[in-house]
């Protein structure tokens, strides 16, 4: 990662554990089990950008470079392995 | 939630908590961002367990008192809204 | 299913039967490979919503009715069932 | 996409599509709409597995070409409007 995204990814790491503090007191005050959720798909969804991020990143850089010098074989199992594991 | 159920919830969050932090220092050191994409996949997996322990509390407590106090309207309404969240 | 359910839903999956007979022609005919991964995936997203109108009668027929009728652990637990299901 | 993964798509195409004629009789024989969703998930899970299959193919071919072609720009721009049109 260059230092650009790893700053960005860095800041957006901050801003996930920042919501998840905010979900542990939910959960300490008893708040409404249902507003707790939606709290926490708001978390993963920023996680999902985070990773939207850095794939990007990924492709422009490692993929790139990865076929340019003869390596796809190793740089696209690796994408096919995060699709599969995307999916679970 | 009941005591059991909260304290559970606030186990997984410890953990899930631990294991950004261990995220944030694999981007801090700089490693391949493969192998961070797949401790953020694990991380959103463990936040779905957690969800979907809520969720089965919220079912056996709050959704069934809310159908029998006569309330279906409001709790359906709620689980409908979490099910577009969940999906986006 | 009410009658204006049933009709909603087949209406919708004869909406989605097209598609993929759409979907076949571009795979016989050699079409890009982007392009026809860009139709399955509206493809799964109409589904996707053809489920949620079902489950939104769902929760508003049998789950209150089991609930009221004191089924409330058979329907609680075909809930939790779709749920993890659909989340794989 | 190669002879041999064509017809491997088309085969998976037919079972989606006589899957999804299936559920069409369960709906018009009004079935239980926790056992038609189980098949519609069924079926997303199949569309799925046909997704992966004609991505591992792009990726081995188009993508390595074009990389390999200098079109990276471009090969790889389809990809990550792929993932987010997957994600929504």
């Amino acid at each position: 990662m260059d230092d650009t995204s790893r700053r960005d990814v860095l800041r957006r790491l901050a801003y996930v554990e920042g919501h998840l503090a905010g979900v542990r007191k939910m959960v300490e005050q008893d708040q409404y089990c249902v507003d707790i959720l939606k709290q926490t798909f708001a978390i993963r969804r920023a996680i999902e950008k985070l990773e939207a991020k850095m794939l990007d990143g990924h492709l422009h850089s490692c993929v790139v470079e990865g076929i340019e010098g003869g390596e796809s074989e190793r740089v696209i199992g690796e994408l096919l392995d995060l699709y599969t594991l995307n999916r679970r």
